[in-house]
């Protein structure tokens, strides 16, 4: 039976293109799913600083040449087309949401492709460490915190998390599986008491949707390559082009590359 | 008894500022070296994106923003005067190498700290596993590959590897440990014959000093963070400087916090 998860990820690309949109959670199991920013060729520099200086955020997988909207991580991939949705900003305000970007694609943009972790994703369930937001077929829940990233050059903003319900019995798996992979946000960076983050209240993500809590699960926090976008909303580059968030692009790399 | 083993980081960057000179591989246990590379500001996105590119030979541990001599890896440091040796490249020509920076650096000029191949040295000794060139007192041995980095922007050039004799038993050992690794070059990208890489001769290092092998010893080579300098020759931005092969920057890390 084909199923979103047993899709290659040329397939699902070519959904994309052909504008089939949704989040991508669990879409091509086994194949790493990257976060989009691209951005002017004179803001370039600030970004890959800036993910340098934040590597746990926002770990660089590819960054494109200006004018070029191709990818080392997947042969033939238009990154102008190939992903369910896109955000489009300018003077670092939201302005639209497009299923294809070709219209609203500049020549000189230079795209960085981000670790998602969504590629962890599969090594938890593959150990059987619940996904609860999988499970409930809801995007992944994403929230702003009061920790500032490390600042670059014109570019500065919080921290973006990611959050899981795991049960409590499962959470030191959680840690030891997402640890090995550091190119794709690595261990968590706070669990528990989301006032720990700033965060008043799970049940109101800022991207992404609420997830369910069973009982006994505690709330587990991982970097989400999301935080690039608030940095374009603190920072108000003239314009940038990202994915929506959870509307990820699926590469052809495999999860398991980026184990170490 | 405080041999260059036993002295702290800031204990030995006191020394090298006295413009006490060598090698330091060794030296300060347990604490992070790193290799330097200074660009002129309009040089710096094309060295960030080359060293992202190949991040198994160019892990970058810290950015210094332009004319600030300074870094977050070392309270206090100043880069100008704390390493051993420092080389001054014009137009990817070697013009000198001078134990001071202070009188060659310019107000544009942006700082890169590369990881270092000594740091899972450490590692390695912890485990048993002989490194020759500590025990014969010389630096470690590094060569020009054959292989070519991946190109970015107007850098482009080969991989450098620094080579280790290790004992045939203990290579699966060697490779073990230094995979755990990664944001300090990670596992070999070669082990065995040199002229997988292209290397002619072992005796005659491009970089570093000549190193005895024992007997049943198999030559083991790691990416190596001289790479930039053989970009720097490949590539003749007009000016650089970067540490001598092997006289690195000491930092306040721990070797294991690069440990995953």
């Amino acid at each position: 039976m084909t199923t979103t998860a047993t899709l290659t990820p040329a397939q699902a690309r070519s959904l994309f293109r052909d504008d089939y949109s949704g989040p991508t959670t669990g879409w091509a199991g086994g194949y790493t799913q990257t976060n989009l920013i691209a951005v002017p060729a004179d803001w370039a520099y600030d970004v890959l600083l800036f993910c340098t200086r934040n590597p746990q955020a926002c770990p660089v997988l590819d960054v494109s040449d200006p004018g070029e909207p191709t990818t080392r991580l997947a042969r033939g991939a238009d990154l102008r087309t190939d992903l369910p949705q896109y955000r489009i900003w300018k003077d670092g305000e939201l302005v639209a949401e497009v299923a294809d970007a070709t219209e609203v694609w500049r020549d000189d943009l230079v795209a960085f492709s981000l670790g998602c972790s969504f590629t962890f994703e599969t090594a938890l369930a593959a150990e059987g460490v619940p996904l609860r937001h999988v499970d409930q077929g809801r995007n992944v829940a994403m929230y702003l915190t009061d920790r500032e990233c490390e600042p670059a050059g014109r570019l500065h903003g919080p921290l973006v998390v990611s959050m899981r319900q795991i049960p409590a019995d499962r959470v030191d798996d959680a840690v030891r599986i997402t640890r090995a992979m550091p190119a794709v946000h690595g261990g968590p960076v706070h669990i528990g008491d989301p006032s720990g983050l700033g965060i008043p209240d799970l049940a109101r993500p800022d991207f992404g949707d609420p997830v369910d809590a069973a009982d006994g699960d505690v709330p587990v926090f991982w970097a989400c390559g999301v935080t690039p976008q608030a940095a374009l909303m603190a920072s108000r580059p003239p314009y940038a082009i990202t994915h929506a968030p959870g509307y990820m692009f699926i590469t052809d790399r495999r999860d398991s590359d980026y184990r170490v």
